[in-house]
């Protein structure tokens, strides 16, 4: 079972990375680009099989290691 | 319209910030964790409302700014 974790900052926080890249972008001269939000994609690959269990393993990862979740938000899909 | 940009390493490409996240989560004791890659993730605003243009703006940006094509895959989601 692979889990996809999308962590993202939460909509308060200041994201210097997405600002950076919304200038490089305007000076490339792409000028409709309003906002850029940088995040980070991660997938993990389990041996887990049961469905609740990956999900809560995951769940589990994301609090203590993967995500800050004073600043970050993260979403977990799991697909087989 | 907001565009989604998922990139990933392509998939001979070793990545070691994956292995590096694998290895801390064995020492955390998650033994059911095969193998972990990290991309990154975008979220870009655009003021364009035309789905084609959007969709053709996003690959150019990728291709030039956002995604370095000789070792990352991208794919873009477009979304209202």
């Amino acid at each position: 079972m692979k889990a996809r974790i999308h962590i993202t900052l939460k909509s308060g926080v200041l994201d210097p990375q997405g600002r950076a890249i919304a200038n490089a972008l305007h000076a490339l001269g792409f000028d409709s680009v309003d906002d850029v939000r940088q995040g980070k994609y991660i997938e993990v690959d389990l041996k887990e099989s049961d469905k609740a269990k990956a999900k809560a393993a995951v769940d589990q990862m994301c609090g203590k290691l993967l995500a800050n979740t004073v600043i970050e938000n993260y979403t977990i899909d799991l697909v087989d």
